[in-house]
């Protein structure tokens, strides 16, 4: 996604050669507008997948799940980071390790929004060691409903993630995928054939 | 907003006196057509204020902000309930205190994003004890940014939150003002007049 790119190019800080911080546009600071055209980048490379209900992370995946969701005419679900006092029937849970937090969390969902009948899309903001991904379509997966894919907004190309998630036999899209962050500098893989 | 009225009516739960639960459209699974719908009640309400950003809270206040974002063609911000690894520099502050989880945290948010120049509204899922919306027009101070009102989607209107928000000379504007839940009933205030 070419217009991704561009801003990712123009407003992405490399912090080093693993971290790229994109709070301008998406983990901190929301385009709304650049978060439309994301949500309808979605649709596009789902679209033939039937796709029912949108489930994400919160929070930085609710801003693109959102977009896509109102693209698609369907509901998102966000998978929350621990328990909350008035969320205590019938969750599904999971355990997620965060190496950029050093810290493992509980991911939960309310089964109760998910059925046999739901192909589901996974977003996500970044794609990276693919930890959220596993845990995202295992509790998906604890509903009986079917994860039909995996949207990610920026891909770190470089790190396992892909290859984790591919293993589990899910198509797993990406917005933009980052090759490199080495010298303080982005490089994208070239796009042709990724998404055909 | 008579939608709204009706979605919480239809699909929200009522645990006690205290505490509302809309799980199915706004706190877990969000409805993304209610929320462009809600984040057009928002422009309306607040087309003549100049609004140039909007600020609200993870995780809940996200999705009505990003419509809202949508609709009046400005930059969301979500402060963050605590501070994350990559989030360090010029971070503005406050504590909150949340009576549902009946614990503190410290919400902030990058003053890079907001400027004298810009008049923010805040939006917030719920209003109830006035906690976060008090923090989150702390934050927004501490950046030289003026608040320019608060919208909220559902105002618990036996609680003192609005009386707190008002004391600072802010706008509170709420889409759905519950008077009461008793008997595990919504009823809600009369509208007439309240966005005059």
């Amino acid at each position: 996604m070419e217009l991704l790119k561009q801003r990712i190019q123009e407003e992405g800080k490399v912090l080093n050669d693993q971290v790229l911080k994109v709070d301008s546009f998406l983990n901190h600071q929301v385009d709304p507008l650049l978060m439309m055209e994301i949500g309808e980048a979605f649709r596009e490379r789902f679209k033939h997948e039937g796709i029912t209900k949108i489930v994400t992370l919160e929070s930085s995946g609710i801003s693109p799940s959102v977009t896509a969701g109102l693209a698609m005419g369907v509901k998102v679900i966000f998978a929350r980071k621990r328990k909350s006092l008035t969320l205590t029937d019938g969750l599904a849970t999971s355990k997620v390790y965060s190496f950029t937090k050093e810290e493992w969390s509980e991911i939960s969902l309310s089964s109760e929004f998910l059925s046999p009948d739901d192909r589901v899309l996974i977003i996500d903001d970044f794609l990276a060691n693919g930890q959220a991904g596993l845990g995202l379509i295992d509790i998906v997966e604890q509903t009986g409903a079917q994860v039909a894919g995996i949207g990610i907004v920026i891909e770190k190309g470089f790190q396992s993630g892909r290859e984790i998630l591919q293993s589990k036999g899910v198509r797993v899209e990406s917005l933009a995928r980052v090759q490199s962050l080495q010298n303080g500098r982005v490089t994208f893989y070239k796009e042709t054939g990724v998404h055909a």
